[in-house]
């Protein structure tokens, strides 16, 4: 049984990973922290935990937690674990960190998308990206494992296989992206609250969202090593969960739906998270909900010599909370699927 | 491993079987009925389905399904249970109707009520009414297994320890119910079109809804025997899954709290599935999303001398497939909580 | 042209009252009030007013304000109002005031109820509630309006003709309430974040809500003047606006449909904002969203001896801003329905 | 008095006519056309009309209609009023037609995107393309107005400027369209139920919605005279009412927000109707609801030399109504804005 220690588990991401871990045969969670309600019961914090979770809240000393957890998954906001991050900490336990702190391998860029200084840049190099269908054997010897964020998981796994063929024109990359409104977080803030999101959409952090770089670097590895150059605009949807990814690009050469749609299946046939849609099916969010899917079609423009990419992912569990299990699973040497094979809920 | 087949499997309570028994350990489905859609891909109807269930939809046969299956669901229309069962059927394999075919003993009050003539009411005696927690051992050798509604279990499971321990004027009994739309059906009416439902709630079958008389009968056995006199009214939500019964009555004599508390507690302190929320904590149907758990609790009003009770349910699962397996699980010896154990899923 | 100023014009319900003022033939904003947004565009705190008013917000200066303006609506925390009204004040300008503070006419029962001290006792007598279809002609006169409260309104409106003809048992009269969430104001708190509210229901308040006092000491001065004793209960619901009120109550004699409507007729036939819908259609909220109309109707339950009396209004128009400017027309001779009677907005 | 009929007054863009007519000054409706509700109360259609409106619905009888009408609208699938219409007609009335009919210059176009034959194409060339801000002139002397689809309005109005100065690369034209589910229509599909539509996000059309020629060509007009060639991909977003596009470009050369904005003050600082925001804020459909006004701004993102242009409008008002009722006010020689001015409705 592997033991479990979750710093930042009441968030909403923090607390996908309390309702999968429940459910997982091999994992028990040690050690729910939470910076805001030490010492409330858990189940106070989150109703729908009430007679399944009896447990107070911690702090988050990463460093007693060490001793006790043989996985820590930090779903805290960005500088915290790697403010807390060390040697001694990674010697005892493995670290999966929700938070961008070790995405980004050029220390500068995260510095400069986030605003804030990189309290412990040694351990960037060592630390694995966690896209577990493309990193997956990297993934299995980690200690620090950087957890994918949400938006990047989807548009990075809706491109790939795009960019590592060549079958598009890098420098034409777009991707608008929405977003159900529990990415957004559980803080008190006006503009979350309901009446200000329902019946809305809106863009927003045009130009300068945080993911753009983390989409950039990954897709760049998958094409020449360096980082692409692409535009990425999230919009806020009003509804729980679900991401969709709708991503635009030139097509280098002519080719048509078979000789794309091959090309996805070279990379995802034998992954059992990526559902590649029957053809002229696109994904909706709604088929994913709950779930570790990945639901991708693509369409192509013969007029525009275009192609339409799609994704459509569940924010917290493929795109936080299930691919952080999933991580600690392939560490563990447990079956990549446990605790996140459910089908998807609808309605 | 338990053969299960499903008639009516395309509805919102038939997919929520298929949901929950592909994660049930010990049952494997057969049979994906739906005279709606037969021959076409199972996953096709439903795209969360997609790589999950290699199917094709089947009639509703329920002679040849009987020979390949130890257990059949009906979630189908009043009558076409009733309709379709017979002595050889149930010799062959056992019942768990989801519709309201035999859920009333008086076969009159059910003709009333529903507005069509019972095609098999040599079976209404022998029908066991599935409500777990309250009817366990009879459930247990059971043969046909009459699933009750949505608004009634909610209802029922709220009121029953008030009305058994005569805490209650029975005469005063008032129910004002709020359900989700899934409980509508996937039926194409225009009433049921998105524009219509969002951002509205109104009452509907204002005393004429037809499980009124199943909440009535049930509530009566916990009584006297004979059928109780209510108030039900259910109210549409524009939300996908959950019931919510807020519950009235005049108490018979003065209880405080603990006193009432210690009632619910006696019926319900060893049951899995229903959680007595702590004191001041009123059920949320959030709270048990994606859940069978049933959340109680109640308020008493000094002042009017009546107690407020509530319950919420989710209606697909504790209100329709979670206890339809739950009942399987107890007719055919399983653990009762396999397969629909899993924690509700917020937001 | 009647020169306006409104205290509190950044909560939901005084957006509203700038929204249908901009509309009003005859009224004219001239002061923006709003302590939490001092000097900031009021376009700035709501978009949708972009270009549409060009104003900063001001304090709450009620002295100066009074010098500017022949009314004053006061949308804000309970307190406020009471906190800076004065004689010199009412010798200038009317107000009305959309908090508690001179609903309830025994200072204890407010007091009690909201927790607070009443810090202008002497001018609870003079106020006038300000229920435009039952207090109309008192109105007129008066220079202070206590606006009614949003679920007072629509369960006081419902119930308003069988208390005053007695047909109703007043001791059993349960009022369970269904709003919208934005009762619950633009403040930043967790519950009130988008994925805590939707996809959920939920009473609150239970058997203490403020509004209840206010409802009991109507609903007795159309019985016999003293306070009756209610239970009311309110119930959040996933959508912005709406107010539905299902009451329940006992008949005094058997009475038939025609026989109870020509009851309500007799008080509102003439009222342009109360519509009597037809037998057998249950009001709704969205059938009201964004006007003044309150929708009525009623059930009669032969087997049980009760009614069903519904209500249906959209809490920031006749639940709180068209009522107020409802009641501004008719203190400033203005034709009461200026400025309020759009049709409401579907879908 | 305008006299107006209505053709198709019960979708939802047919009832948006009604509501607001209804509020018009200067206009009466005579005539409720719907083919599917023939002899019924239009109120018993739409529940919000309850006193409002006192008619019966009628056929589609273009020619006895063209007696009593000085204007008639279209409120009809596509083909319908190219099938009505005749020179006898026009002779007697003018027509404002909110469906397709008319749109498209090039009939091959039309009849390839739509796939039917058009039944007078002997009109398209006088018709004129009823968008206000551009076609002003032109609409004020025309007969046969072809009013401009949703999605079109929005796409249009969000890259015009950009077009016609030529700041934008037209062959790299991309607009990713988000809309609310009022756009779908009252037909009663199980696509459209509100279980189907709620909690998820999709793309659907993907290069084949026919709104695409209709932005192309138009957008041509504003170029050089030859229809572009664009991405367009329409989304169903979770809401009522709204579209949001968002468009993406290169620019032919390098400009800073001031150069652009200046650009979209040259075509727009004087529209009523159009909303260029501040600097950073970015349109949200909520702005806009239930108003006329379109909401434009855009980000231009230095690393990719592109520029991100957003709009958002109401697809039932200025998409579809409220433009419908612009073009009247032009013909009629009505002020531009009566009845349609009202302030957006938030929340």
């Amino acid at each position: 049984m592997v033991k479990v220690g979750i710093i930042g588990s009441t968030g909403y991401a923090g607390q996908e990973l309390v309702r999968l871990l429940l459910a997982h045969k091999d994992a028990e969670i040690v050690w729910y922290g939470s910076r805001s309600y030490i010492d409330q019961d858990y189940a106070d914090v989150y109703g729908n935990m009430f007679k399944l979770v009896d447990a107070k809240c911690m702090d988050d000393n990463m460093e007693a937690l060490a001793d006790q957890a043989d996985v820590i998954f930090t779903a805290t906001p960005q500088g915290l674990c790697a403010s807390l991050v060390n040697e001694g900490i990674l010697g005892k336990t493995k670290i999966v960190d929700l938070s961008a702190d070790f995405r980004i391998k050029d220390v500068k860029t995260y510095e400069l998308w986030y605003g804030i200084e990189h309290k412990s840049p040694q351990f960037i190099e060592e630390a694995v990206y966690g896209l577990c269908e493309i990193n997956r054997e990297k993934i299995k010897g980690a200690r620090l494992i950087a957890n994918p964020g949400c938006y990047t998981t989807c548009s990075i796994l809706t491109l790939y296989p795009l960019v590592k063929e060549r079958l598009v024109d890098v420098n034409t990359i777009i991707v608008d992206a929405k977003s159900g409104t529990s990415g957004a977080g559980r803080g008190a803030k006006v503009a979350n609250l309901y009446c200000e999101v329902n019946e809305s959409i809106k863009a927003y952090g045009v130009t300068t969202h945080r993911h753009t770089p983390e989409i950039e670097e990954q897709l760049g590895y998958a094409y020449d090593g360096t980082p692409l150059m692409i535009n990425f605009t999230p919009h806020l949807v009003p509804m729980n969960r679900g991401i969709l990814a709708t991503a635009y690009a030139n097509l280098t050469k002519k080719v048509d739906y078979d000789e794309v749609r091959s090309v996805y299946e070279k990379y995802y046939k034998d992954e059992t998270f990526i559902r590649i849609l029957k053809k002229g099916v696109c994904p909706e969010t709604r088929n994913v909900e709950g779930s570790n899917y990945v639901d991708i079609n693509f369409v192509i423009d013969e007029r525009t010599n275009r192609i339409v990419a799609m994704g459509a992912l569940d924010n917290l569990v493929k795109g936080a909370a299930g691919q952080a299990i999933q991580n600690m699973n392939l560490i563990m040497g447990l079956p990549e699927g446990e605790g996140i094979s459910l089908p998807p809920m609808f309605p």
